[in-house]
C-alpha cells in the first residue's frame, strides 16, 4: 500500500492466498483473524511526520542497571547494549566463567498487567510464588519490628503458623520482572466472598501500581530472609520462604519448565552444581551475557554450565566424579593436618552427616573456620587444602534438560548414567516436543499430537522413560506435575536429592508449542493428570530394602477421556480439524495407551501390597 | 633351561612366583596345574637334530582351496597366505564387496576328535545339527534312488516322517570343518540300550575316520536338497533340512552365538541383509579375506556388512529405508511398464503377499521372468527396472550384535530404532560381557560376575533390555536360549521375522569368558534358565490387538538357587574364592534380582488373563 509496486487489490489477494495456504489447516477462525489484521492495517494507515530534530527529554534506561561488579559494568553491559563486538578479547574471562545473578539488572518491564496483592483475603498458601515462572512474586516472613523503615504503602499481614505466630508475611510482586502471564492469579485459591472473581491476587494494569511496587519490592528485598532452618520446608508455604536462586529468566511468559528449576534452587541452590543440556533451559539459563542463576546474601549459589544434547548426562556425571575426588582429597589432606588445624574442628568436619539443613549449615560454618586456620600456614599441603576445602560441604549435582535430550539424542548417555549408581539428580523438563528448536516431535511426544516430523499426528506412543529407569531397580524415579500436585513435586525433589544414588525426575511442563492457554497452564496440568496422559508416581528403591512397596502411584484412576483433553490442546485439536478420520483413529489408540499404562502402573503398585496382605 | 641365562632353580622359582600372582585368585588347583606344566616341560626336554636338507615328500596344502572364482584364487588366496601386501591396489574391489562362501575353502581340520554317527540309534531329532556352532554336522533327506553313486561306507537310515516316509536321512559330519567341541554329542538324546555312554553320535579320534568322512561329506554336499516348501520348518528336525548359509566360521569351539546365526540363515538367509555391529560376530562374520556367510545352489544368500559399535542399529535401519525405497520405485516402474511386460506377470508381482515360503519362491520365479522380459527392451525405464527388480522380492533385514553394542555403546541408536516402528529384526547375541575385546563388563553383565572393570564382581544388576523394549508396546520382543528350549527359539525367530515392525531377540550365548565347560554349553543353558537368571519369554504386539495376552512366559518358576549356578561358572565362582564375604553379599542380591524379576514377569504375564477371567 505504501510502495505501490503492485495494484493494492492484487497484492492483498496474493497475501490472503498465502494465509489460506499456511493457516487453512488451523481452522476458519484463524484465517479470518489474519484477514482482519490485513484489512484493519489498510484502514488505519496514518502518515507520521518525522521531526527534523530530537525534542524528547525522556532518556532510555541502559539495558543493564549499574552493578557493584566492575566486570558487569564493563563487559556484561557492553554485550547487552549490542556493543560486544567492540570488546577486546582480553575483556572476556579466560576460563569462560561469567558472573551469575545478572538478569535482575535487566528490568525489562514487559508486563502490561501485574498481580496486585489483597492481603485481606490471602491465606498464605504460597502457591502463587511456587508457580511463578519468573520468581517475580515472592513471600517473605519477618518480625513486625522489621517494618520500621517500610514505605507508606507497604503491605503485610499476620503469618498463620504456630511456630512463627508473631511474624508478618508479605506477598510481593517484582513489577519490572513480571511478564504478566497471570499464572499466579489462576492458581490462587483465596476468593473474595463479596466481589465476584476477586482473589487474593489480581491482574491489574501496571501503570498506576508501578512506582509504588518498585519501592515496595526494593524494601522487600532488603528485609533479611529467615534462616534456612526455620521454615517447614516440607510444606509449600514453608518452601516459598527459601530464597529463589533462579530468577527473572528470559523464558516465555507462563513457561511450564522454570517453576521446577526455581523450586530446586530454593531447596538446594546454595550448594548445587548443574549440567544443563542444550534446549530451552540452556537458553534461558545462560542467555549470554546475563543468567538467572544467582547467589544468596552469603554469596552461595548454583554453579551452572551448558553441555551438548549428546553428552550432557555424561557431563553431569563427570562433575559428580570430580566433586567426589575433591571431597576425598580434602578429607585425606585434613586427616594429615588434623593436629595442626585442631582435632576439635577436624573431627566434626570429617564425620559430618549432611543429614538436614541444620547440619549442612554447621558444616559450612566449620569449613569457613577451617579455611581461616589453614590460611595461617603457608606450606604446600595447607595451600592444597585451602583450594579444595569447599568440597567438604556436600554438593548437590543436577543434570537438567528437556525431553529432546533425555528421550532422544542424549538417551544413550543418560542410560549409562542411570546404570552407574552414582549420586546424581536428573531433572527432565518434559514438554513432549523439541521446544527450543521449533517444535519437532521427540520420543516424548504423545500419540496423536501434531509436531514437526509428525504432521499428521504422531503415530507411535510416548516412550515410558520413567518405567525404563524403574527397571534398573536402583534408580529413584518420580513423575511429577507441579500444577496438578505441588506437594508431590516437593516431596519428589527432596527424596531425589537425599537418595544416595541416581535419581530421575520427569517434570510435566506446559509449553506454547502445545497450543494451550498458557495463563491456565497450571490448572490445565490437573486436567492432563486426570486424563491419565501423565500419571504421577514415585519409585524409591530405599523402600524396597525393607520389603516395602517401592512404587507409589500418586494420582487417581483417569476420569477424563482423552478426547476431552484433546479439545483443549492445539497439538491434538489441530489433527482433528485437518484429518478427522485419521485423528479419530489415533485418539482411540491414545486412549488405549492411557488405559494400558494405567493397568500396568496399578499392577506395579499392587504387587507387593498383595504379598504383604498374604502375611509374607 | 636351554639358554642357561639364570640358574635353573632360580628361574623356575621366579616363574612360579609369577604364576602364583597371576592365577592365585583362581584357586589352588589352577596353580598346581601350571606348576605341573613347568615341571613336566623340564622333565621332557628332548634334543631334536635339524637335518641339513628337506627330505619330506608331504606338501603343505594351500591355506585356501582352489575355487571356481578367479577373484578367490588371485586375491582371497593371496591374503590368506599372508601375501596380501604384494597385491596391487587394483586387485581390491572398488566398492569393498568381497565374495561370500569362502570359509568352506579353508579346511582347517583342527579337531582332534570328530562326531561319528551311529545310524542304528539315531531318532532323527536334528538337535546335533541345530546346535553345531560351525554347521559342521548336517542333516539331509533324499529318496533312496539318490544313493546310486554313494561311496561304499556312506550311511543313511529311513526318515521318520509321515510326509516323506519313503525318504532316507543322513547325519553327516564335515570332518575338516569340525572344531571338535563336542556340543552335538552333549545334546544328543538317543542313547544305546546296550553300551554305556554310547549315543547316536560319539566323539572319536579323527585320524581313522578322516578319509572316509571326507568322501562321504563330498557326496552328501552333492545330494540335491529338498525344496524349501517340503520340510515342516516349524519343527526342529524340519528346520535342519534347510541349507545353512552360515558355515565354518572362525568362532571359538563351542561358541554360543553362532547357532542362532546359522538357524537364522537357514530360515531367512536366501533373502537376508545383515548389518552387524563390531564384536565377535563381526570378526567371525567377516574375518577378511574369508566369510562364513554363503549362498545356496541358486546363488541366493545373505548380504552382510559390519558397522560400528555406536551406529549399527542406525546402519541396519538405513538398509531398511533403502530397500523400501527400491521396492516402491520398482513397483512404480513396473506399473508404468505393466502393458509392455504383460499384465498377467505384472499383476501377480504387484499383489504378492510373501506370506510363506511357497509364495516367496513363486515371487522369485516371477521376478526372474520379469528380468528376462525387461532385458528385451533397451529404453532407460526398462534399464532402471532391471536394476531394482530384485527388490520386488521381500527382503529380511537383520541387525546383529553383542550385548556391548546393544546394551551399552549402541543403545542410544538401538532405542531410536525400537521407536521407529519399521520392519527390522534385531538379534542380540548376549554373552553378558564384551567378549571380543577381552571380557569387559557391560550393562548385560549379571550382578556378582567378575569381568574387567568389575574385578570384585559386578555391583549392579543386569539391565533388563527386553522389558525396556516391551514398554514401547509396538516392538516384538523375545528372550531365548537355544539349548534350554530350541522350539521356543525357532518360534521366536519365525514370529520376529513375520512381525511387520521392529523385532528384538535377546539370545543367551555361552562364552569362554564365562568360565564354563564349553562342551556342555547347551545343557548348561538349561541350568541357567532353571535358575531364573535368564527367563524365556515372547512379547507379540499382534496378540494385544485382539484383546489377548501379548506377554508369554516360556520358562517355569526358578527351581535352582543362584548359588548353585554360581558354582558352575568361573565368573561367579572366582568372586567367591577371592573375596567370599563380598561375593556372598552379591550372591544374595543376585538371588533377589532373580526373585524380583520373576515376580514382575509373572505379573506381566498375568495381567490380561485376570481381566479375561473377570469377563471383560
Amino acid at each position: 500500500a505504501l510502495a505501490g509496486m503492485l495494484p493494492r487489490e492484487e497484492a492483498v489477494n496474493h497475501i490472503k492466498e498465502a494465509i489460506q495456504k499456511t493457516y487453512g489447516k488451523r481452522g476458519e477462525s484463524i484465517v479470518a483473524q489474519n484477514f482482519d489484521a490485513i484489512n484493519m492495517a489498510l484502514e488505519h494507515l496514518q502518515e507520521v511526520t518525522v521531526p527534523s530534530e530530537v525534542t524528547s527529554r525522556i532518556k532510555l534506561r541502559p539495558p543493564v542497571l549499574p552493578s557493584e561488579s566492575d566486570f558487569v559494568n564493563r563487559v556484561t553491559a557492553a554485550i547487552a547494549e549490542g556493543r560486544g563486538d567492540f570488546l577486546p578479547v582480553s575483556a572476556i574471562p579466560v576460563d569462560g566463567t561469567f558472573p551469575t545473578g545478572t538478569t535482575k539488572l535487566e528490568k525489562r518491564s514487559i508486563a502490561a498487567e501485574i498481580p496486585i496483592w489483597d492481603s485481606t483475603i490471602c491465606t498464605d498458601c504460597g502457591l502463587c510464588a511456587l508457580v511463578c515462572p519468573h520468581a517475580a512474586i515472592r513471600l517473605k516472613v519477618f518480625p513486625e519490628s522489621a517494618l520500621g523503615e517500610a514505605p507508606a504503602n507497604y503491605h503485610s499481614k499476620p503469618w498463620k503458623d504456630k511456630e512463627l505466630s508473631d511474624h508478618l508475611v508479605t506477598v510481593q510482586v517484582a513489577p519490572d520482572d513480571c511478564t504478566g502471564c497471570g499464572v499466579c492469579v489462576d492458581v490462587c485459591p483465596a476468593k473474595s466472598k463479596e466481589v465476584v472473581r476477586h482473589k487474593a491476587i489480581n491482574m491489574e494494569p501496571k501503570g498506576p501500581h508501578l512506582e509504588r511496587e518498585q519501592e515496595n519490592f526494593d524494601f522487600f528485598l532488603n528485609l533479611p530472609p529467615l534462616e534456612r532452618t526455620r521454615p517447614k520446608i516440607d510444606t509449600i508455604k514453608g518452601s516459598q520462604l527459601l530464597e529463589p536462586l533462579f530468577e527473572f529468566s528470559g523464558a516465555c511468559a507462563g513457561c511450564g519448565e522454570t517453576p521446577y528449576l526455581k523450586l530446586m534452587s530454593q531447596l538446594f541452590g546454595d550448594r548445587a552444581i548443574i549440567g544443563n543440556a542444550t534446549g530451552c533451559s540452556s537458553i534461558y539459563g545462560g542467555n549470554l551475557p546475563t543468567t538467572p542463576w544467582t547467589v544468596n546474601r552469603d554469596g552461595c549459589g548454583p554453579a551452572w554450565c551448558n553441555s551438548l544434547f549428546e553428552d550432557n548426562a555424561e557431563f553431569g556425571f563427570g562433575i559428580r566424579l570430580g566433586v567426589d575426588q575433591q571431597h576425598e582429597y580434602a578429607k585425606y589432606l585434613l586427616k594429615q593436618m588434623a593436629d595442626r588445624v585442631g582435632p576439635e574442628l577436624a573431627g566434626p568436619i570429617l564425620e559430618a552427616t549432611h543429614a538436614n539443613e541444620a547440619s549442612i549449615i554447621e558444616q559450612r560454618d566449620r569449613v569457613r573456620k577451617l579455611k581461616q586456620r589453614v590460611a595461617e600456614f603457608s606450606d604446600p599441603q595447607a595451600r592444597e587444602l585451602a583450594s579444595v576445602a569447599d568440597a567438604l560441604v556436600r554438593r548437590s549435582i543436577w543434570i537438567v534438560g528437556g525431553d529432546g535430550w533425555a528421550y532422544d539424542i542424549g538417551f544413550g548417555g543418560l542410560d549409562h548414567v542411570l546404570a552407574s549408581g552414582r549420586d546424581v539428580n536428573i531433572l527432565v523438563l518434559d514438554t513432549g516436543v523439541y521446544s527450543n528448536t521449533g517444535g519437532q516431535a521427540s520420543k516424548a511426544t504423545p500419540r496423536g499430537a501434531i509436531a514437526k516430523f509428525a504432521a499428521n499426528g504422531k503415530a507411535s506412543r510416548k516412550k515410558d522413560l520413567g518405567m525404563l529407569a524403574v527397571s534398573y531397580g536402583s534408580v529413584y524415579v518420580a513423575q511429577i506435575a507441579i500444577g496438578a500436585n505441588p506437594n508431590q513435586t516437593l516431596r519428589a525433589l527432596s527424596e531425589a536429592e537425599s537418595y544416595p544414588g541416581v535419581s530421575l525426575i520427569l517434570a510435566y511442563s506446559q509449553c506454547i508449542a502445545q497450543g494451550i492457554n498458557m495463563t491456565q497452564g497450571m490448572s490445565h496440568q490437573k486436567t492432563v493428570v486426570q486424563s491419565g496422559l501423565w500419571p504421577l508416581f514415585r519409585y524409591d528403591p530405599r523402600l524396597a530394602c525393607d520389603g516395602g512397596q517401592p512404587f507409589r502411584l500418586d494420582s487417581r484412576k483417569p476420569t477424563i477421556p482423552f478426547t476431552q483433553l484433546a479439545q483443549l490442546e492445539g497439538r491434538f485439536a489441530m489433527a482433528m480439524r485437518s484429518n478427522p478420520e485419521h485423528a479419530t483413529h489415533l485418539a482411540a489408540l491414545a486412549q488405549k495407551d492411557i488405559d494400558d499404562q494405567w493397568n500396568y502402573y496399578e499392577q506395579m503398585a499392587g504387587v507387593k501390597r498383595e504379598i504383604v496382605t498374604n502375611g509374607r
